[in-house]
């Protein structure tokens, strides 16, 4: 098991990922925090709210609250900022008074359904606010090293170990929307309590058992005036929460896309940590469906508009996708877990692939809104017109804030915490996982990595600091890419490619210089022909970036367009565009309107016109208007 | 201007059209009558209603059983029903007893919403009933020589006319939904009292001028307690119900699409009655739009699941087309009327396309359900798990019955009357407009036509009687027909072909025989690239027939196949296939799943495969499962 980097032995020095984590740090950790503020949350744990008082506190409020201050965590590893720790202390302190004897923390259920704790598991996210919250608060000891609100939380989770479980007189339940599971592993790998690797464990491995938990709890709540509506499961049985069956039996990724990738995070980190080879069997078959049936090129997932739920295999609509933000993060927590068990990169190249794309597009390049869903096509006019009266969190234009803010605070605190991801270390040895300006130091070494990756193929490491036992170097080689150089010290090497890394093993010394070069040709990129959306169309990436053509950038009308794999492409960079970024220019085809709605089948008469294409997580920054990531494939 | 046949000059003997109108006399009248007697529908005008009691009468009710009265007035013309004639005699000796003194007639007003008649034309339905009740009146009328019903609605046609108009003292209004234009038209033509037409003019002119009445309505109505709920347009401004400009200054149909139907065929009634030229370019012009930009293949309109109305302009989504069965129905209403005006076949050419496809499709084959919505695609899975939360009307299997029930006795309706759309005259010539089995009668002729159109080339007719006052036979060429002959007793004739039409003019005898043959090749058609939901696809088409394919004729996947313009398809009749029809059987592709489902662009794996494809007016009658009529296009 590889270990993933320290937030703090990292620090991002420009670039891509340097410029999204220097935004969030100092311009969207700003304006969240007036959200937070203006909209009641950020106080609701004083639980002062009464009967009749505007702002309700909701189910997730605290979940919104934790993030943020999970996302200031992490900054504070780079960024100190005195004012807003002065803010997380407060809050900190409001948690401490707000705990109750017990341990039990919850705003909702100690303001609007006080006495009503445990009752309703399934829709009302009380174990997935002390799951977030728990991860604050491991978040915030690491970077300030204050253990105030660690000790609230291992309070609050030791009174989880007492009331969850399979020993009389325990419920025998689990949440209705997981995120506890990996928090707890979390809280274990940090205290070595045993018992919080056991409750994390025994929540995954409960779920879905008969008979269902919910029903019971479903039959008790009848008693609770306050619960006699109950929501019923939105989809059959209990598939869109993921208890439908035990995990060990599920098949296929199923329900609300976030809640099933956070399950797999947890799902992941127990199997590895207990060794438990038919759990692990399970995450891969789970994470081979979502990859080869239930993903985006643009690494979105949960591709129903319903209930932000998985569809069946390969439905993957480009316009009505829900590909919601927090749903790619989540693929982002379950693919670095499976890298760090595996010590495998195709992992990472999922990862890439949604915090490049899917990611990154929900946030507006001046950190100030936010997508909810990322559709990967936008046509304006039916936006506009809300054709299918399903406006509400679609579009073309990024929101400040949503009533469900789940999207906003947790790309904070991914975009905090990108550093994390860039390097993992196994006992002596070193993987560069993410490519990326930075600097990298442990006790073996200390890194210097200077790239304009993902728009530059070449990445220069510099080895600052070498101690003797530092031993190997682990360069990840993504499977888009299928040309590669290396060079040490100018020397070009060869080495063997293996679960998509290179291994360089030699006596290293200080100023040793490693160049790569990962060859960046324009890919046009076809989908299987069995996502019927897609069939007859191509999309363009270049490295890991998956590209899109914007109305503002195209005078043409962009669904008339026709590209074949032989049309040709340049490469240019722009520092102005967009904060800086790659884009393409191509010679293709566009089809000529006829006059006839329809006519006999003839050749489609074709005009020659250039078109521009600019990051698909770039998109929606400029002038509103039509965009596609998929373009009509031309037949030779 | 030519005359329709009157619904008793024609006789339906046999085949396509044939069959469907009686499915629809012995089977369908039936149905729906127990559905409006359960529904409580049928007895509504006894003005028994109180408050609290079940079956609260709905704004619309009285349209449903006025439809119903309609749909069996003509059916009278050719199947006598003393049971049913009996019913329609008590419901109108009901409405006559129910009439208040001053002509009004509506259930919801009279029960429901009493004193508040005329305060919310906007939303209420109220001059849409009265529309309807009088073009059942009328049709009763005709068919029955009673004219009871037709006194009881002239008394409210006059009280309609004192109420409304420019007068100081008349309210200014028009209806929320449109079809009392074309209803007093028709009284207008029968009693030639000119009130009529005026009102329908003044209805037709008046509306969306500005101010908008609708707006004094909703400021009025706000004294109205029970009106407090006044409805805001569900669209910007009142395009909705086509009243945000006056119809001269209209430059696309728009809204919800069965109401501008029926709007435009009441604009073109008073156009070519009333000699408007610029009614008669706005007609043009609105017709031009629909027709080259609005339209589905199958002649279904209104592509916007939102609010059943229109969309922008070549947004025509398949799996999402609403495409009502009312709205394809009210084509033909104003295509007709614009063929009668105009003597112009192209009218016919729509009038067909969509009375053979987007119509027929909307009743089972049995007669007893129907569809609201009639979708050109359907994904089952998508359908069952239905993962845009839209399930309401979308399907692919016909219902029973609908709260808002217009759909089913409409097509009722239209398939009674049918046998008035296959001829017209024009003093002493004949047009013949559709050609189905059938014999019309007149002071000139009788014809007797023999054909298995739309299924078989051939159409024999034959001269029984012919009074030497006889002059011309106007044939019908449909457009999509490009090789056609024409015999007169065996011997080739060689006329023009002019606005749709080849016109044969002869001293004609008794027992001369025309024989006319309509080449029906299988044609692929491809829509114009602007539809953005149709580029890269090609449909089937013979005659005027659309085909699609079925899951339950094709095995393969039906959104991974791949047609040519070159593949070869065989015709087959089938007299036990869905009461009898043609099929084809063609030799196409299909493209073979890969495993990834993203890879950089290599040709399309393709594989032989035979489909078989069905009458699109027909899917939907065996087992449940996927249907498409656009199929991908191959290039070769």
């Amino acid at each position: 098991m590889l270990s993933q980097a320290p937030i703090k032995s990292v620090l991002l020095t420009d670039g891509f990922l340097y410029n999204k984590n220097k935004t969030n740090q100092e311009i969207t950790l700003q304006t969240q925090y007036l959200q937070l503020l203006e909209t009641g949350r950020l106080y609701c744990m004083r639980m002062d709210w009464k009967d009749n008082m505007p702002n309700r506190p909701h189910q997730f409020w605290d979940s919104d609250v934790a993030k943020w201050i999970e996302a200031l965590a992490y900054s504070l590893a780079s960024h100190p900022n005195g004012e807003f720790e002065k803010k997380a202390d407060e809050i900190i302190d409001i948690m401490e008074s707000s705990q109750l004897e017990d341990g039990y923390l919850n705003t909702y259920f100690q303001t609007v359904a006080k006495g009503k704790r445990f009752t309703n598991l399934k829709d009302d996210h009380e174990l997935y606010c002390a799951g977030h919250l728990i991860e604050a608060s491991i978040a915030y000891y690491l970077t300030t090293k204050k253990d105030k609100f660690l000790n609230i939380m291992c309070r609050y989770a030791d009174l989880l170990c007492s009331v969850f479980g399979k020993d009389k007189g325990q419920l025998h339940g689990y949440p209705g929307h997981e995120e506890i599971e990996l928090a707890l592993i979390k809280l274990y790998r940090l205290t070595n309590e045993t018992k919080y690797l056991d409750l994390a464990t025994y929540f995954v491995l409960e779920r879905g058992k008969q008979p269902n938990y919910f029903d019971i709890e479903k039959a008790n709540a009848r008693n609770h005036t306050k619960f006699n509506n109950y929501k019923i499961p939105t989809l059959k049985s209990y598939a869109y929460i993921q208890a439908h069956m035990p995990i060990l039996e599920q098949k296929e990724v199923v329900g609300h896309s976030v809640r099933a990738l956070y399950y797999l995070a947890g799902v992941a980190d127990v199997a590895y940590e207990t060794n438990n080879h038919k759990l692990i069997k399970t995450c891969h078959r789970l994470y081979s469906n979502l990859v080869e049936k239930k993903m985006y090129i643009t690494g979105g997932i949960g591709s129903s508009l319903k209930v932000e739920s998985f569809s069946f295999d390969y439905d993957l609509p480009n316009d009505l996708a829900y590909a919601e933000t927090c749903a790619a993060i989540a693929l982002i927590f379950f693919t670095n877990r499976m890298f760090l068990y595996e010590k495998d990169g195709q992992y990472l190249d999922v990862l890439e692939r949604a915090l490049y794309n899917g990611v990154l597009s929900g946030m507006s390049l001046d950190g100030t809104s936010f997508f909810y869903s990322n559709p990967l096509e936008v046509k304006k006019q039916a936006v506009d017109m809300d054709v299918l009266g399903l406006k509400s969190n679609m579009g073309y234009e990024r929101k400040k804030w949503f009533g469900c803010a789940c999207c906003p605070p947790n790309i904070a605190r991914l975009l905090s915490s990108l550093g994390s991801y860039v390097y993992a270390t196994d006992n002596h040895d070193i993987y560069v996982s993410l490519y990326t300006s930075s600097t990298f130091t442990n006790k073996e070494t200390t890194l210097l990595v200077k790239t304009n990756y993902p728009f530059d193929e070449t990445i220069n490491i510099n080895m600052d600091q070498v101690c003797n036992s530092f031993n190997t170097l682990y360069l990840r080689i993504p499977s888009w890419c299928s040309n590669y150089t290396v060079k040490v010290n100018k020397k070009n090497i060869v080495v063997p490619l293996e679960k998509g890394f290179i291994k360089i093993t030699r006596s290293w010394q200080k100023d040793d210089k490693i160049t790569l070069n990962l060859s960046m040709p324009v890919t046009k990129v076809m989908a299987n022909p069995k996502v019927r959306q897609n069939i007859n169309k191509l999309a363009l990436q270049r490295g890991p970036i998956v590209y899109c053509l914007e109305q503002v950038d195209n005078s043409d009308d962009l669904f008339s367009l026709y590209m074949s794999k032989d049309d040709k492409f340049t490469i240019h960079y722009d520092q102005s565009l967009l904060g800086g970024c790659t884009y393409l220019i191509g010679n293709i085809k566009k089809a000529v309107s006829s006059h006839k709605l329809y006519s006999k089948v003839s050749p489609i008469k074709l005009e020659d016109t250039t078109i521009k294409a600019i990051p698909y997580a770039l998109f929606a920054n400029r002038a509103p208007g039509d965009m596609i990531v998929w373009i009509n494939r031309r037949f030779l």
